[in-house]
C-alpha cells in the first residue's frame, strides 16, 4: 500500500527534486502539495511548484498557497542560495495547473480529516508555519496524522547561524509548535542532508537518463553546486529535502536514534536551535527522533529510479 | 451609521457584560461574536457566550468557536477570577443558538472581507490567538480593518505578573503579532480599566432596572466583587472589557495617547509586558495608542443605557 | 551623629554635584569616593572626580578609580548628556589629590570592614559593577552595609530605552546582583529625580551664592540644561543624583513605597528595566523601597545651603 | 622551562587528580592554586585543595579562596557526583598548609602581574567566576596571561542540560567574560573529556604504583565511577580537568581546532552552552580554540608519570 503524504514545501532546488521524487516513485501517494515562504516569497514558490508539477507532468494533485510570513519573526529568504526565483538555474515553465482555492492550512486540515487516521504522512521541506497554523487550528489533526518526516533542523550544528538551519530559524515559533505536538516526528536535519551529496557521479547518472524532467534536475544540481560552493564552500552541493521523502519510502534509506527534541526560542546564539538532548536513552514516551546516517547509494538509486519512471 | 464590531472574547464576567454592552447599544452593529481559550476553557467559553446571548436575547449574530490553546505557549486560565465555569455566579441558561460552522478565524476573515474596507472595528476582549490566525492566514484583512480597539495590557504594570495582563501574557506571541501588524490599534489596559470600578452605586443602578438581563449582571458583578476583593485586594470589582467597547460606542469616554507598543516575548520578569514608549513625543507613522483616563459617569451611564434597553 | 556615606560615582554633571551636596552638608560624613566608567571612560570620570573634590576643597577623603568596564556587556557612555569630558561645561581644574592605590573595590570592602557595622551607607549614582564586585569579592560586606540609596532606574520608563534608565541597562547584571542582595535598598529613580528640575529661580539662587563652587554649579547646569533640552526635551535638566544624597541626609525630602524590585536581564524591549511589583502589599522581607515623590523646595535648600557652606 | 600554571579548581575528584599531575609533573611550575565555589561549596573545595596539598606533600605554593557564589545565578553544587564533601571516597587527611591570606582574585592578579608577561597560563577547571572577576578588577592581566586552558563546555552536547556542562552553566556570565577576552583560549570539554575514561586498565597501573598519593587516586576514581554509573550512566568514569593540565604539559596529547566560541545567556534550552561556529575556516583574528581528540595512551602514561614521581 502506498504511503499517503502531504508534501509542505518551499521550492527552492531541493524541494523540487523531492517533489519529482514523490512523484515519480511507486510507493508514494501525493495527495496534496502546500507551499509556504521560506527559501523565496510565498508567491515566487508558489509559481515554482506550480512550474515544477508542470515540468513532472502531476495533474489531479491539489496545489495550495499557505503563509506567506512567519508566525513571529520577519520574512527572511534565501537568495544566496536559490536564487532571486527561488529557483534559479533552469528555464521555469509557466504553470498549467490551477491553484487549490483553498488555504494550504485548510488544504492540509482537510486533507487529514478526510483520510482514514494513521494513513498521512506529513513531509514539511519548508519553514513550519502551515503545519503549525493547522495544528493551531484543528488540533484533532494531530492525532490522525501518521508521522512527520521534516527537513530541518540539525542535532550538531547549523547553517544559517552556528546552531541553526534556515527551515527552523526562519519560524523557530512555528517549529516549536510542530515539535511539541505529540505525534511521531523524525527530524531529518543537516547531520543527515550534509551527508546527502549530489557528487558529480551523481550528477553523470541523472544526465544519462536523457529526459527533460532529468535534464531539470541537472540544471537545477548545477546552480545549487555554484550555489554551495559560494555561499558555504561545498564542494559538491547537499540536497536536502529528498532525503525526507526518501525517508517515508524506505526508512531503511536512513538510520534513526530517539532523542528529546526542543526548540530554542529564546537564545542569543542559539536561536531556533534544535535541541536534542543525548544525554541518557530516549524516555519510553519520546515521540521524536533524529536522521543519523544516510546510505548514500540508496538514497541516489531511488533519486535516479523516480526520474526514470517520469516520461519527459 | 453604527458602529459594525466583531467581538472576539472569553466570556468570562467582563465580557458577559461586554456583550450585552455591544448588544444593547444602538450604535454598534454586533457582525459576530468569536470566542478563544482565556478566562477558561475553549469549551467552556462558547458555552458561556451562547448563555449570555441567550439572557440577552441576541439572535441573527453568528456565533464561532476559535483557538482550544495559546501559539506557543501552554494553557493557563483563570478560575480564581472567574470560578469554574468561567462566569460563575448567575445561573447560566442552556444555550438555544447554534454555533456557526466555521472556526472563529474564518468567521473573523469571512466578516471582514464581506464588508466595505474599513468599516470593521475589531474588538477582542480576551487573548489575541484568533485575531493572530487570521492576520497571519489572511493578511488582506489588516488594511481592511478600520481599527482594533482591544482590552489587554497595561503601560504601568500587571495583574498576571508586576509588569503584565492576563490576556497578553497567556498568548503573548500573538499579542506581539496584532500589536505589529499596521491596522491602528487602540490598548484599553488595566491603566485604564481599573478606573471601572463597580461601586455600590452602581450596582445599585443596576440592580433597580428589575430586569432579568440587568439581575444577571449584578450577579456576575457580585461574584466578581468576591473574587477580585480575595485573590487582588480590590474593595470593588474593576469592569475590564465593557470599556472596550465603550471606547467604540463613544470615544469621548474615554482618553488616549499615542505611542509605540512593543510586547515583550523574552522577559524574565516582563514576559507580556506591553511596552509603551512615552520618551518623546509619538512619530508621525505610530498607528497606536494607549488608553488614559475614563469618564466614570459616562462609562456606567452606557452600560445602564444598554441594559435598559434589552428586553427581560 | 553625621551619616557615613561611601559615595561610588561617573561625573558626570549630577554626579559632581551630588559629591558638592555630600561634602557641603554637615549630616554628612564622606567616607571615600569611588569611581566607575558610565557616564565616560573610567579615566575621565575619575579625572573629572578629583577635579571637582579640587572645585570643592575636599581633603582627607580617599579616591579610588574603579572597574573600566560594565561585568557583561560592552562599555555605553552618554556624550550626549555629559559632553566629551564627562563634565563639560565649566573649566576643569587639574586634579590635586592623588588617588588612593587600592582598587575602588577593595577601597569599599576595606571601609565597610573597618566601620561599625551598620554604620555605612553606599550611595552609587552610576553603574553599579563597583559595588556589585564588592559583594561578591567579600560576601560580609552585605550585613554590615546600613543601607544603599542608589540613583537608578524607574518603575514607570527609562531615559535609555523606554522602560530602562542609563545606570541600570549599562550593567544590568551588576544592577542585579545589587537589588539582589539582602541589604536594605532605596532605588532613586527617574519616576523620584524627574521632578529634581534646576528651573530658572534654582539657577538663580545658586548663582547668587557668589563662590566659585557655585559658579561651577551654574556652569555645569547651563551645559546640562542644553543636553536635556537637545537629548531629552526637557525644558530645564532633571539633577538626579544629588536625590540619593539629599535621601541620605534628610528622609523627608523623598517619600518612598516599599516593593519588590527585580532587574530585567533577558528582555528584548526591557533589558535593564527595575521591576518594582506593585500589585500587593510588600511582604514583610521586603528590604526594597522605591522613591516616589520630592519635596522640591527642601531639596534645592539643602544643594543651596551645602553650596553656601563650601569656601570659595 | 616549565610550564607556569595558576590552577583555579573547585576539588572535586577530577580536580584533585589535576593539582596531582601538575604538581608531579616537572614541566609544570605551580604557581598558586585559587579555589571556587563549584562541585561544593567554596568552604568545602578549598578544604578540600588543602587535604589534597597534603596527600600530595605540596608545600611553597600559594593556596588562597575565592568566589562564594558565581556572578549571577544562584548557587549549584554537585554531590551526586562528587559526595557530600565534593571529595567522597578516600579519607581526607586534615590540611597543614595555611590558606594565603589573599583573596583568589587578588593571588591571581598579583601572581600574573608580578611575573613576566606572556610566561603564565591560567587552568581554570571549576566555574569561572574568580578567573571572570580577575580580568574586570585588573584589566592589564588579560595581555599579560599566556594562555587560558580550560576544562568546560562542549561543542556538542553538555551534562548539566542538554547543551551545557556544568562549569560553564553554573557561572555562565563568568564564562562569557573569560571566553570574550582576547587571551588565547583553549576549551577542553565535554567532547574531549568524555574520551579520558578511566578504564579498570587505568585503575590497575595507578594502583600497582603502591604508594599512598596513587591510593588516594585509585579512591578518588572508584567512587567516581560509581557516581558516573549511576548519575549519567557511564561504565567507567570520565576524568575531566586533568585533561586540561595534560594540554599544558604536552600538546600532542590533545589535538584542537580553531573556531570561534561564544557562550549563550539568554536560552531557555541551552543557557551556557559554549556554541562554536564550524560553518567556516575559523578567522586570521580567532583566539579560541576547542580540544578534539585525546591521545588516551599518552594521558594516562602522564598521570601514572606524575603519581610515581609523588613521594609516598
Amino acid at each position: 500500500m502506498p504511503q499517503k503524504i502531504i508534501l509542505d514545501c518551499d521550492p527552492g532546488h531541493d524541494d523540487a527534486i523531492a517533489l519529482l521524487l514523490a512523484h515519480g516513485n511507486p510507493s508514494i501517494e501525493l495527495l496534496a502539495v502546500t507551499t509556504v515562504v521560506g527559501n523565496q516569497t510565498l508567491e515566487k514558490v508558489t509559481r515554482n511548484a506550480l512550474s515544477v508539477a508542470r515540468v513532472a507532468g502531476i495533474t489531479g494533485v491539489p496545489f495550495a498557497a499557505g503563509c506567506a510570513r512567519p508566525l513571529v519573526r520577519a520574512i527572511e529568504v534565501a537568495p544566496d542560495i536559490h536564487g532571486e526565483s527561488g529557483l534559479d538555474g533552469p528555464e521555469l515553465p509557466p504553470p498549467t495547473l490551477a491553484l487549490d482555492p483553498r488555504h494550504a492550512v485548510d488544504l492540509i486540515i482537510d486533507t487529514i480529516m478526510a483520510e482514514e487516521p494513521g494513513t498521512v504522512t506529513l513531509v514539511p521541506t519548508g519553514g513550519l508555519t502551515n503545519i503549525a497554523l493547522a495544528a493551531r487550528k484543528e488540533p484533532r489533526i494531530v492525532p490522525r496524522v501518521k508521522e512527520v518526516v521534516l527537513m530541518g533542523g540539525g542535532y550538531h550544528g547549523g547553517n544559517w547561524s552556528a546552531t541553526s538551519e534556515f527551515n527552523i530559524i526562519i519560524d523557530p515559533e512555528a517549529a516549536h509548535i510542530v515539535f511539541s505536538e505529540p505525534w511521531p516526528l523524525t527530524m531529518v536535519g543537516l547531520d543527515l542532508t550534509h551527508q546527502a551529496i549530489a557528487t558529480p557521479t551523481v550528477l553523470e547518472r541523472i544526465r544519462s537518463i536523457g529526459t527533460a524532467p532529468a535534464q531539470f534536475v541537472v540544471e537545477l544540481l548545477e546552480f545549487f553546486g555554484d550555489s554551495y560552493l559560494e555561499a558555504q564552500g561545498f564542494a559538491h552541493p547537499p540536497v536536502h529535502d529528498p532525503c525526507a521523502v526518501a525517508r517515508v519510502i524506505d526508512p531503511s534509506v536512513i538510520t534513526v536514534r530517539r532523542a528529546p527534541l526542543a526548540v530554542e526560542l529564546a537564545g542569543t546564539h542559539t536561536l531556533g536551535m534544535t535541541v536534542a538532548d543525548f544525554r541518557a536513552p530516549a524516555p519510553a514516551d519520546c515521540t521524536t527522533q533524529v536522521a543519523v546516517d544516510l546510505d548514500h547509494d540508496k538514497f541516489w538509486d531511488l533519486i535516479v529510479d523516480a526520474l526514470e519512471r517520469i516520461p519527459g
